[in-house]
């Protein structure tokens, strides 16, 4: 007995293997029984004639339910009609488990429903694309640091300070102290640069965020390079070759995922190089012609990055913000002060930041003055300070939110779908 | 100016290349400075001669303080002497940042000293072996599932309910409600593998533990792979051909980091196929053997698994412990009930437990039945029982935690220095 998986089936044309899977859904025409099979590499039709069969075999299939598991043995077939170009000519079924009354139904249900059973959701087709493009995401971020000689670097989760205050922290009791969930490994991604040259801290992340955004979760997955000798311009050149080489694997490897998503490939075909690189300013002048009313200053929220993306055909680089809108430790741009040395791509179709980043503060004392100035307690940062003291050098480094990045290149309008198990303001289960 | 990473000097023989990078020592003899300079891909001999730099080049090396920031332009010579192989005769000299007194000397330090400074401390050469000991370890971990066909999967950090109790768990205000933070991603994991097929999570892990031993550490990192239509023998399959991968990579790719850390190499090149393989109950007759006294029934603590590994020259697997010893979880072995069909692999050399798993309980009357023998919430496993309601089938996985083999593989006596930034009962800084 050759146990093969749906995906690779077409392997073994004119041959008779065994697939194990679930029972995705079943017609049947009196002497005919059409199974299709999923085994969470796809789905493959199994078709059952009573001619051919053991006749108890044939009438195992005549009440099965949905989501029972099974073993079914035949003959492999090519089948021009079939989504993976093949079918079986079933000459054997087992039952390992006969499913009971499965809750999630070929009628429409609530999001509260099937999040509630995303355990059991996902198992359908549409959840499986997307956990897939997830996996390809993941591992196109990881292939692509690995290859340009970054170093994976785990920034802890559990962190006695906060990058940016601790409203929207997570405070964890800590035997006699308090942790906070990090919401970022940047910091220690520094670190890591000033030991190792370049690094990347990829791991879970932590907003407390009492909004319900399409865009939100409280629990979220970033991949954070980090590479010491370097500034704005290269931080930048990174991003943008970085996410070209994410957008190609995922649409060379996942070309049937996203069919099955009916994402339309045109506008992630576009995703090459050279981005449009354009400062705040740039921006304003662009969203003035949009009719924004919008003063230098200030923010651009969720309508303005759509409108802005609206202008290009591909991500666009936004850099030199206003100082005043950014993290402590943004370095400000010799040039102009005003402005931080910093960038965010905004993913084309109003699907919005996907990146953030920029050149970090490497002056000890101006780098001191900041946490001051934002009210941040100084002795928490000794040891980031000392990054500055013992040979700093110009870094920079950016951040991805890879559930953003997922609901982008799937055309998913929220975050909820692209990660196995949503957490958000009203959701810790199951 | 071409800019050459330490490791790859040895590709520009002959040429002048710049190296940027830390000063990580120096000493001079008159007309010589020699400037071991680190960039984090290794460390370079800088050979500076009076005669051959300008003489404010030569000046600024005089006093240079360890761990400045430099760019050193120089030919590349090869030099057998060199650990790397080669040299830098140096042209000229830049320094980027001038380092003030750097607090780790070459004088002992106590580790809580170190692990104060562990921001600093990763630049010593002992910890740039671990740390690319760790990424190895980590890669291989990945590429040998990915390859397998296993689907990255990431179980939520953030859990309802806690596997086993929640004496050892973290406990998180969440909004309006109790989170803890996830020990394990097993039980999201068996949901994944009976939609996928076979997946592994790899993320963090917690335990509270107050107890200051040197395996444990608050937070660390588990790689756990789960598989559907598996039972204790593929899972054992599995755990040693993946732990032969993951050993023989590092081996391959980290020879030099292990020379650094003096590891001996020959316990390694014996991690091979077949591992032993004995139950429990032949576990303690090999104990018996060595005088110690123990009832069936009775846990394996860290003495009797160094004295059972002593008597092996590879990793062993002991297997079919007794159910009460082990998670509500564990199928009983059809056989005999008495015991669990499940496994851990013990590192040769008194490393201890490497990997835990086994197969898991599949019917669903009996796991309830588990639930409430163990004290555990029945409505907090509503979902995880509904793997077995809706076309269960048989499967297994294991967890492997990545602190302790990097421990093992880098021979050190404490997990405490394979995370770049170790959490435990007294220490969650920086």
């Amino acid at each position: 007995m050759r146990v093969v998986t749906v995906e690779r089936t077409g392997e073994h044309e004119g041959r008779t293997v065994t697939v194990r899977g679930w029972l995705a859904a079943r017609r049947s025409s009196g002497k005919l029984h059409f199974l299709q099979v999923r085994d969470g590499t796809g789905t493959i039709q199994c078709v059952m004639s009573k001619a051919e069969v053991a006749e108890a075999a044939f009438a195992l299939a005549d009440h099965l339910p949905q989501e029972s598991s099974l073993e079914v043995t035949g003959v492999v077939r090519a089948d021009p009609r079939a989504p993976i170009g093949y079918e079986l000519g079933v000459t054997d079924l087992r039952v390992i488990h006969q499913s009971a009354d499965y809750p999630i139904t070929p009628k429409e249900h609530g999001v509260a429903f099937l999040l509630d059973h995303r355990h059991l959701w996902l198992r359908s087709s549409r959840q499986q694309a997307i956990m897939r493009v997830r996996a390809e995401v993941i591992r196109a971020c990881r292939e692509y640091f690995d290859g340009q000689g970054f170093l994976p670097f785990d920034a802890p989760i559990l962190t006695p300070a906060a990058c940016e205050g601790t409203t929207n922290l997570f405070a964890v009791p800590y035997f006699d102290e308090t942790a906070y969930l990090t919401q970022s490994g940047q910091l220690y991604g520094e670190a890591g640069a000033l030991a190792f040259g370049k690094v990347y801290v990829f791991g879970p992340t932590f907003r407390a965020e009492k909004s319900k955004t399409r865009r939100h979760l409280t629990e979220f997955w970033m991949i954070e390079p980090e590479m010491a000798f370097a500034g704005l311009d290269e931080d930048m050149d990174l991003a943008e070759d970085f996410l070209v080489h994410v957008v190609r694997r995922v649409r060379e490897q996942r070309a049937a995922e996203l069919r099955v998503l009916e994402r339309d490939p045109a506008p992630l075909a576009r995703v090459e190089k050279p981005f449009p690189r354009i400062t705040y300013a740039e921006a304003l002048d662009v969203l003035h012609g949009k009719g924004f009313a919008l003063e230098w200053g200030a923010d651009l929220g969720g309508d303005e990055e759509t409108a802005l993306s609206e202008s290009f055909d591909r991500p666009v680089m936004v850099h030199r913000y206003p100082v005043e809108s950014k993290a402590f430790y943004m370095k400000a741009d010799p040039a102009d002060p005003r402005c931080a040395l910093c960038v965010d791509v905004l993913a084309p179709e109003g699907y919005g930041e996907v990146i953030g980043g920029g050149q970090r503060e490497d002056d000890a004392t101006m780098l001191e003055d900041k946490i001051r100035s934002h009210g941040l307690p100084l002795d928490a940062f000794g040891w980031y300070l000392d990054l500055r003291r013992y040979g700093s050098v110009p870094h920079a480094g950016f951040g991805m939110g890879i559930e953003r990045c997922v609901a982008w290149l799937c055309g998913l309008h929220h975050v909820r779908e692209t990660i196995p198990f949503a957490r958000m303001l009203e959701r810790l289960r199951p």
